[in-house]
């Protein structure tokens, strides 16, 4: 039996997302060809140099014509303009799926244009690094993370396992939920996260008495951690606040509360209400070490050089 | 030359701090002995089976008499208690020195129990894991972190020096400030980080609509990231808040108020305002990564597995 689940693959935005899924899909044997965009000269040379894609063609419409699966890998404020622009071109049974943070509009924003002899079925792999572009991709980003699929009512469930079928081969885990549910749960899961992190290190930039220098000499104390998402596409994030206002609005408020809750204990001292709450959230990071969704090691396993290296004194 | 700079060192407190400088200062050759001293016998029997340690002992009385150096690695909010308990067993020349996250009240609080033929300068080493616990410690903790020391006026500068080579002799570099400024840029760099992450975990924590067993599986969208600082030390942090209240709650301000801006973005649908202030922030993590104080490595350099492990479709 043939190892393909999908003839030819379309990846629109081979970025860290898309190139990493090519990178994956040609390494599993699961495709036969794989196509990707890019708009530049610039960045079609590189995507060749990279050489994870068959062809490197420069326009959406001919990516799509006729690609068994059609995967748009680019910020979710232009997947609808994309579905409008490839529509034409799509053939009969076609899968058209991408990769955005936010499912509700974007599911919205593509079935509008989508022509009904295609199955669209929304997907989002819950896996990324800080870094983005074509360099950035690699293989095994998908390995033990959890891929989100979306089908809207009335999707052809043979089609849905096909997809999953697809991101299992790519070392995902697969689930399936309403494009409703995703939007709530990714809210706190990863865009208040994101919403928190750009703005406490916007915070430290511009403070009067801290300089720069010194926010980053001794950030070892803990906000280097929430620079890496910081350091996340801009382009990517603002879509997604923009996508995903109603829920990102409504984890702010709980967000707000608890914090509230939080200063006012330490405003009147009360080291009891701290301690406590202190100590309910060590569980939750062992909970998710204990699911494999990080590593074990402290420090997210940060390496340390050796001692045989620092100078003692004579 | 020798390249002892204290002969016998009393560490009071030998969980993750220090038992990495004990390990560390043993490794490096540059104290005669150590001694730590532990309450219970389930402990003082753990750290004779961990060695890094000479003595081990039930007091701290015993622990600081005939020290050279006597370094407090307790919890802030009892400082000045064992500073109190070990005053009347120091002996003339010691240096007393501590490792907590603030270091006015610490200041103030040890300040007033020590007898003067002792030199009071408090430390603090801008590094740790989320571990706690004599087990949790190792020798290369302190490699390329800073480690901040906050003379009280008057302190003798042969003494400082002394202890700042210790410091840089286990791998730390050495910065000298006030505590009062040293409290302000902790606040921004370590305390106010810890405050938000705890907050944002606990959120996470007791939400409607979306379960526990979601927010783990989702995690690494963002959130895993702040897990690891909410998994600190309790006992730890509590004591951090209640003696940095003042700059605590000044940085709270501050975050509020570009926590309500970008909020205000989201509501209004502002784009340009958000891809401003994501691009502004991106710019903050390469300074911290070309100065040596995070990985280059994407993800903090956490492991993937191989493909070569996920089975293909037949």
């Amino acid at each position: 039996m043939s190892a393909i689940i999908f003839d030819r693959v379309a990846i629109i935005g081979a970025g860290l997302i898309g190139g990493s899924i090519a990178r994956a899909a040609r390494q599993q044997g699961i495709v036969r060809s794989i196509v990707v965009t890019a708009r530049s000269d610039a960045s079609r040379a590189r995507l060749t140099e990279l050489g994870f894609a068959d062809e490197v063609v420069a326009t959406n419409a001919e990516a799509a014509t006729n690609a068994d699966l059609v995967i748009l890998c680019v910020p979710v404020g232009i997947c609808g303009a994309v579905a409008e622009e490839i529509a034409p071109h799509l053939k009969a049974g076609a899968v058209v799926s991408d990769v955005g943070s936010v499912k509700g509009s974007v599911l919205k924003d593509m079935a509008a244009h989508l022509p009904d002899h295609v199955h669209l079925i929304p997907a989002h792999p819950v896996a990324g690094t800080e870094n983005s572009g074509p360099d950035a991709g690699f293989a095994e980003l998908f390995i033990n993370r959890w891929c989100i699929l979306t089908p809207p009512a009335g999707a052809e469930a043979t089609q849905v396992e096909r997809l999953a079928s697809f991101w299992r081969a790519i070392g995902a885990n697969v689930e399936t939920m309403t494009a409703e549910h995703h939007d709530k749960v990714l809210a706190v899961t990863s865009h208040l996260p994101h919403l928190i992190a750009y703005t406490i290190v916007g915070t430290a930039d511009e403070l009067e008495g801290v300089t720069e220098s010194e926010v980053l000499k001794f950030s070892a104390g803990g906000f280097r951690d929430f620079t890496r998402i910081a350091a996340s596409d801009p382009t990517m994030w603002r879509d997604v606040f923009l996508s995903n206002k109603d829920a990102v609005l409504d984890m702010l408020g709980e967000f707000q509360e608890d914090l509230s809750k939080l200063t006012r204990a330490i405003r009147r001292g009360d080291g009891e209400a701290l301690f406590e709450h202190f100590t309910r959230t060590r569980a939750i990071r062992r909970g998710i070490v204990n699911i494999g969704q990080d590593e074990a090691a402290a420090d997210f396993g940060r390496k340390h050089a050796s001692l045989g290296t620092v100078d003692k004194p004579s």
